[in-house]
């Protein structure tokens, strides 16, 4: 079916981590620089992160978030004030100690994440009810110095969103995270077509200061989980630990009640993990910088021309490859790259009046009436985006196991990777057993219940909980 | 005409600097943060920075830029490659020289700019004429650890884009060099509304490691100069010290050309310092957030729902300002924020079948009947956009001044700010003599000229050149 670029990515079920890696490589997605631990997020890259970042922030700003700019560097005497906080992130920052040739009288901490900063910003702007909610936003980067870097997953310095939130009640808080968290699973489901689990962490995963943290877990096609996104209410411990305050309509001063929530370009990791094959990228066209990749096969320019017009106006993103390769390279390019379609523009087909329509997810061959073409193509774009979803949901569902017993738990572990959904009594004991003998990490917790044993100790269990291996 | 914000904004006239800070902080554009020498942009001066973004990002698209994302940090060893552009940022760079609570290995800088690291990368895509141009942006922050800071001016992390590109040839390049520089202008003069002087910057003010420095310089209220922007023509000297190279189609290896341009947050002071006035802030329509404040007065609410049903089929950003609050309050805060147009409507007004359109530039009041208020200020924006740029053009010519002898480049200094056009012969000698006297710096070259003499050493010139003092 091709011919040149394929070569250059290892099969899915040889190597996934190499068939990962290369498939960022050869589809030109990201770069590895000079800066250990870095990545170079190339133009194609960039591009599907740009869709990711315009449909967020529209989403955002609908539900009344505005976006605001912090400094990257925190002094490292602010960093230190909120206990938990410290210690959960102080392994892995970057400081900065010198500026201008001077040695600095105090570190300053490259952000890991940015409570700290909004906390002190908080304090200053938030006075009375009427100020309240804040509901702010910052697209930014961040460091975490990662001993063990991959693209999009792992990496040094990561593209992301962090909102951040305060609000006069804590009912009024919680709201939010749940609100948040669910814009997440729309985007997630809807545009990114992955589908995902949505829960609590346990206290032991949790993120570090706050009081409940939830997450979206997604998984890969090899059946290891990707945290793609969190949403975190805070209580108001950071509030009190930084003094924020404010006049409730009483003329009383409350402490107010925090959230916040974020996704990184890990999420890009996930599209190529959950949707890609041994040709390469597949995009959801949601998210498809370029949607359709026209071929032409011989000279039929007046034809071509006609679809670009109609491309344009329709207003769908497309590349016409009019390079001197041979069509066989070209559709192995349009493969590796993940165009949702591709159109085969060829002589022989125009004498029957046909084109040919490749779609990237089946690989299925449509001959349509050159006429129709586009017509056809803005038809299949939604079927094209909800089949993606559905085959990834059939997929993750095919490797989600239950285990009731700690000998099922273990049998599965050792068959294959995938999800386990079982029932745990709550106590961390229970939690570090299981991570060490499978190192198998709790994902989320779905609900409470209120039968059934844990399945690590036997006692009454507490809660529904996912297991699973993770990136 | 308006009660109490105007307390907190120090006049003009007596003190331009702390009106500046006055009009940045009252308007909520900034605050000062706990991170000495970096600043928060809140909201209301993000969304100024969002709506350029928008723009400029759509006009480097249209002509055929792509974006990526390069690492923050720059190893010191690739840093220390091209030696002029070292000497140029090494005093103001910030160092990280700890990750993960360990001493690193080779210190890593906070990039200033990332013209090494596009070099690296270059490298390593670039093989062949067809590779070429390569066309590429950034939207990212830098960090220069300066000593003294004003907000959007000076800061310690600036907001900005950086193009970077490579060409076959030095035509090309050149060619692109002045393409964005064309960008920058547009965009300044028709979206900003600041006039501006384009030209050539001389050997001593160009940047570290160009071959020539093209600069966008505009002239604050108070007749000193702001550089908007910079694009700068690199020649082939950091492709040769990267060992960037490609075959052309002769198959022989040759070196490509360079070019780099960028523009900051920086543009958002010379909004602010152009426009605005003792009530505060002036927004052009073209980039303001919120293009109409509606402000009933008394019970007028089925006339504002019908003018805010007509305002959102249009699109105009508004704000209508129920808060609890007096009239003259909302006046006031609406001056100081600059919106383009408040719309006034009131009880009194509404028995005549009006409202009053009041004019941020002008201050003029206009009454329209009621059902006109939406067309009258459609009407008015585009008028308000080029007021408000002949405005600033006028009061700018009326600042520049002419020079032909020393006595009178010296007697201009001391009259008054401004710039001061005039003829050089191109020795830096004089360029240094003339600082020196009057702290004037060359702002930038306008012309070749073939007659005339040197306004320092009386030899024959060789430029037509504006001198003046600079933020």
């Amino acid at each position: 079916m091709s011919e040149k670029n394929n070569e250059k990515i290892t099969s899915r079920e040889v190597d996934f981590a190499k068939w990962y890696t290369d498939v960022c490589r050869v589809a030109d997605l990201v770069d590895y620089s000079s800066v250990k631990g870095s990545m170079i997020i190339r133009p194609y890259g960039y591009a599907i992160w740009e869709n990711i970042v315009a449909i967020l922030d529209k989403k955002f700003k609908e539900t009344g978030h505005v976006n605001v700019q912090m400094p990257m560097f925190i002094p490292e005497s602010l960093f230190n004030i909120e206990k938990e906080h410290v210690e959960g992130f102080a392994p892995e920052v970057a400081v900065v100690t010198q500026g201008g040739k001077e040695e600095l009288e105090e570190k300053m901490i490259v952000r890991p994440t940015s409570e700290v900063l909004f906390c002190d910003h908080f304090k200053k702007i938030i006075k009375s009810y009427r100020d309240l909610p804040v509901l702010y936003n910052q697209w930014c980067t961040i460091v975490r110095w990662e001993k063990e870097t991959r693209p999009f997953l792992r990496s040094r310095e990561i593209l992301w969103q962090e909102g951040h939130t305060m609000h006069a009640t804590a009912e009024e808080a919680k709201e939010e995270t749940l609100k948040m968290l669910g814009v997440y699973q729309d985007l997630q489901e809807n545009y990114l077509a992955l589908p995902v689990i949505v829960g609590k962490k346990t206290e032991r995963e949790k993120f570090a200061g706050a009081e409940a943290s939830y997450t979206i877990e997604a998984m890969m096609w090899d059946g290891i989980a990707l945290q793609n996104g969190t949403s975190h209410y805070f209580g108001n411990g950071f509030a009190k630990a930084f003094g924020v305050q404010f006049l409730n309509q009483k003329n009383e001063l409350e402490t107010p009640y925090q959230t916040s929530w974020g996704v990184t370009t890990r999420m890009i990791g996930s599209i190529i993990m959950v949707h890609g094959d041994d040709y390469g990228l597949v995009l959801p066209p949601q998210i498809a910088p370029i949607k359709v990749d026209v071929i032409p096969i011989g000279d039929v320019e007046d034809v071509v021309e006609k679809i670009e017009k109609e491309l344009q106006e329709k207003e769908i993103t497309y590349f016409v490859d009019r390079r001197d390769k041979s069509p066989g390279f070209k559709f192995a390019e349009a493969e590796v790259k993940g165009y949702p379609i591709r159109l085969e523009v060829g002589k022989r087909d125009l004498e029957n009046g046909e084109v040919t329509i490749v779609r990237r997810d089946t690989l299925e061959k449509i001959k349509v009436p050159k006429e129709e073409a586009v017509s056809k193509m803005v038809e299949l774009f939604p079927q094209i985006q909800k089949d993606m979803l559905e085959k990834a949901r059939k997929r993750r569902d095919s490797m989600i196991y239950e285990a009731s017993t700690y000998e099922e738990f273990l049998d599965h572990t050792k068959k294959h990777n995938g999800f386990i959904k079982t029932k745990w009594c709550g106590d961390e004991a229970c939690e570090v057993k299981i991570k060490e003998d499978t190192t198998y990490k709790s994902r989320c917790i779905i609900q409470e219940v209120q039968d059934g044993h844990c399945v690590c100790c036997g006692k009454d269990a507490k809660y529904e909980i996912y297991f699973g291996k993770q990136y």
